[in-house]
């Protein structure tokens, strides 16, 4: 049991509140209301420019050149994730200025804002462990909707996001960050230290699943507009 | 018009959607259930945790002792404040403990790692124009729903809340703080800062305004419960 | 034996440079130039500034009230021992005004603001590993200076300095660090992790005996001005 | 007249002190002791650790997208100017493990970690303005030490340095750097604003200067041991 499945078993019923949201169920079936996860994608890439700031503080709190390197490529990474948002924003009509310009949801404010002060107040280690739900889950989510891998989806209104996040560029990056997230925790984690983990672990699935549910209450109210 | 005057003058209907909040309302009118008010009370204290470490990241962005200093005292402030609060909820059979151990709501998050991350992303004047919703609304709330001053309030069940915040102690400091945030805006604000600045102090705002809703959802869930 | 004199013992010659250094044992003798001393006092007033908002930087970080009350309690007792500097320094005819408008020394800069940085890119620990010397440092250095007690040291030069250090109030609140250091090293210290708080510890005792040899350099460049 | 230009002009003793160090002069002239050229050119790699650090902190402060961007690519800059050390590093014999495990200099502390200060407690200006005499600096600098460009210095023993940031390359960076601090200022800077900002700039240009002494300095004690 490596650091992430150890952090999972702790906070089982939080993790799974997440990964087992009705949004990614009805993304799976295909019944998600596209308003729903149009929401969702413009309110993910605000989400992934602080996500880009977190790595960036990772990359100020490198001991070595070795980690400043880690994050800044990780960096590099998210900005690399965000033309997929930006390319089916604009297939709907949204330009970047448009994405950018959009007001952050509470829901995303609560979750970013609480990895980059998680990331501030603590160490290197609070600040992964606070990022890695996002890292891991959406691996972890997307294969669970292609379980034949994304080339069987044929035409699922969703595949070009589950084929993103199923996809062996993203798979391996997320294998990068749990062994990273292992090697963090190799300097030491009392059972005291461990339980305070736990409750940041714990709190950013809950933070990810209320994602989900900002994805199906902005489609809701799209829909009544 | 003062700098503050002028921040809510730029963000009228978002600082009216905070001091006209129905939670504020019935508040005055007394109808607001008790199990909102306990909700809020304690998801408050948890905030002024948080609030006081803004303050402490205020003393260490400090360039003069005397900033330094000034932080150090609203931090004492503070945490006299949270007396009122351990008060209350002593009475009602919660320990500090009881409270410490409560689980911070999303719109807690939200507002008070919001307030933090302005503070520390930006400079001294972003932290106190994201402070600065709370600490004069608070006393602007009070003092309309006390119009014949504290001690005409009678029995009224939110007297203790309402008098504290338009107590003259209070309200000093709000003073204090609204001069304050005057003489840092004193600095340079061009027309392109003062709309980020605008945007900082609409946000928080609404995010204040979005905690009296948590009360009110809070309430209404204890009630079913 | 408790963490710090776990870090003394693992970087004892770094140590001894600061301890024994020969500012510290001519200001025992007595024999230390006045004008070395003033040198020294002024940028420590200003090194105590610095210190302040490291003691800020604690309280941000912490993740209890407990936590950030003691922090708090800290910066205090650090703005009242300024008192002493100011005590002095009147009496040589500088004002508070002049002392803050000195400017710090290149030694002075890489102290306080290399622990600043331990401290926000690190977490709590190495925050306190970083300052521990300073703290302990001067109650040991002080009571050797002092063997029978500053009461014994009849119309020594520096008594006065030699008396506040060690005096039963700093010697507590020196006391009060090292318990607390120990506690944080409860959460969890791998091998890995101590060499790097132990180079940490070793830079910090350097950066002291630096500061040391920045007063006696002063102190030199006064006499042949 | 740029914000740059008004900076140099409010500093001018303060940035002659570094552009026209001794350290300087001896390299134009080729008469700098090799051992002094070596270790500058040590501590610089690690000096160059610590920046990649500040344009991490620089992105983790950015506003919007592009700011994020802009710092991220000048971190990819600094790890690719990086290189020139490495290279030169190795033809004397000496790893980046060699160079990694190299104790950082007092003055490589102060300034470093000052700069670091300076952005975390301010706002992405004064970490601009502290960063720019390294940034512009070098750039002036190599220039003036070849007149007639880089490749008119024939076997010029300082040659693969002057190149490097009199260079195409390094000063088309330099020149987006010095529009990028123009851009910060027009959010406004009053005359106290403009005072705060001068004396973080001189403070840097000192620093900058003491940072060629420390190459003197160790490159005198390497001769003598």
């Amino acid at each position: 049991m490596d650091f992430f499945d150890r952090l999972k078993a702790a906070a089982h019923d939080d993790w799974q509140s997440y990964v087992d949201h009705d949004f990614v169920r009805m993304m799976g079936e295909g019944t998600l209301p596209h308003d729903a996860f149009k929401a969702y994608l413009v309110q993910d890439y605000l989400f992934l420019i602080q996500f880009s700031r977190a790595y960036a503080l990772a990359a100020y709190k490198g001991r070595t050149l070795q980690d400043i390197k880690a994050a800044q490529d990780t960096m590099a990474a998210i900005l690399n994730e965000m033309n997929l948002h930006l390319r089916l924003c604009e297939r709907w009509g949204l330009s970047a200025a448009d994405v950018e310009a959009t007001e952050e949801h509470n829901s995303n404010i609560a979750y970013t804002r609480y990895v980059l002060d998680c990331g501030m107040s603590g160490d290197l280690l609070d600040l992964h462990v606070a990022l890695i739900p996002c890292v891991i889950g959406y691996g972890e989510i997307a294969k669970s909707l292609a379980p034949n891998g994304p080339d069987a989806l044929g035409d699922h209104p969703y595949r070009e996001w589950i084929g993103e996040y199923a996809g062996e560029g993203y798979l391996a990056a997320a294998a990068g960050a749990r062994a990273n997230l292992d090697r963090l925790a190799q300097r030491g984690v009392s059972d005291e230290r461990f339980a305070e983990l736990v409750k940041i672990f714990a709190r950013a699935s809950r933070l990810e699943a209320g994602f989900w549910q900002m994805g199906l209450d902005l489609g809701h109210e799209a829909k009544l507009a």
